[in-house]
């Protein structure tokens, strides 16, 4: 039995996510399972480094499986993207010490909101943007981020109600860069809760609007109260860009 | 009445070009016209600096038209995005001297074409790439396409057989650039023929995989004719930049 890490891109446009809660077989994961099953001839079960939402994109998704094979780790590549939609592809592979699991060694990740800020279209990249006529003001949005950074109880930016577990995080580093007319907001903590980093960019683009003042977010984080932060901001502006181990 | 240059961008994956040869509507200037027309109430005609084929980008494709309107030209601006596809995009409008043509009064245009010369997959610029995994020549394709430059005739890289008109065009510029797994080559002319970017390019890459040296550029282009060429290369790759007057 081997070990199999994967990194995998995806546009999650026409998914229901990496895993969906509910019966649809129309996940990333799913369409991985189906073409490594068929290469392997026998199930195989396939592990993200967590679920990412309806429509969220990745560049740098991490995932294994663990599988009895005397394909090379290349075969195994090229046989992935030969029978992969177009709409996910596999950029790496290596193989693992067996006990490497991606959800609970993984140690750092990566994500990347993307805001297109101006009042013409950006058509070209409009499936990976969220387009927001409205100028927002990025110094307030960096003044505010910088309450989120460090260990907090995140339980106001998160949007299952009924979350048992923890809702401490740590967020080791935000940036908020401006190129032309794209915001780019990147977030790199030790996990995220369900529909944090939406939440987080909802209330960070309305402090940018200026219906809220950067020093409210203190506030709405002791709160732990969903209610206090914006909505949440619709998935496609949003990509994975990596995990780390 | 009034002239309106507008700058327009689209992702050309779903349509037939800027303009058909045929009887299709499926086409970036039936798609404007129609919107412009039911703006209008009349018919409208839109003319595009040039034809761009099926499956060609545009972040900067130039047209005008002529209307009698109230409207401000934010108006028409606003109008349009709203009931565009959301594939096509206006960008940019300006009313322009009655006399202006964006066709006849083009002075430079710029295009690019984008390939992705790995064995990896690119899935989120998937559309706009031609995957290429056999690694390419750099070098020898930049040494090549110097022999390009300057005023020539074209003919043997034009795929319309029956052209009477003059093959001669001039290339201001050609640069080839890497960045990371992607090459991407920058054409600047004063007009390009029926696929001649694609099928220098199909030469140039022939150039980068070893079958062709560059020192046969001058030979195939003094021979005038298309067979000496290398094939032409996908239409997805192929994006309008700008339109200089």
């Amino acid at each position: 039995m081997k070990n199999y890490k994967l990194i995998i891109q995806y546009e999650g446009t026409k998914y229901s996510g990496w895993q969906s809660q509910g019966n649809t077989t129309n996940t990333i994961q799913a369409k991985l399972e189906g073409v490594l099953c068929k290469m392997l001839g026998q199930p195989v079960e396939i592990h993200g480094s967590g679920r990412t939402d309806a429509g969220v994109h990745a560049k740098g998704q991490t995932a294994n499986f663990k599988a009895d094979t005397k394909k090379t780790k290349e075969e195994i590549l090229e046989y992935l993207n030969t029978y992969l939609p177009q709409d996910i592809g596999v950029v790496h592979i290596e193989e693992v010490p067996l006990n490497f699991h991606s959800r609970l060694h993984a140690k750092k990740k990566t994500y990347m909101y993307r805001i297109w800020n101006s009042e013409i279209p950006n058509v070209l990249d409009r499936r990976f943007l969220y387009h927001c006529p409205q100028k927002l003001d990025i110094e307030k949005m960096k003044e505010a981020s910088a309450y989120l950074i460090g260990q907090h109880d995140f339980k106001s930016f998160c949007a299952n109600k009924r979350m048992k577990k923890s809702t401490d995080r740590i967020i080791y580093k935000i940036d908020i860069l401006k190129i032309g007319d794209e915001i780019q907001f990147i977030f790199c903590g030790n996990g995220f809760l369900y529909n944090m980093i939406r939440i987080m960019v909802g209330t960070l683009v309305e402090v940018g609007e200026g219906k809220r003042k950067p020093k409210e977010m203190p506030t709405i984080m002791e709160a732990k109260n969903r209610e206090l932060a914006a909505g949440t901001m619709p998935a496609q502006g949003l990509t994975l860009l990596n995990v780390q181990y």
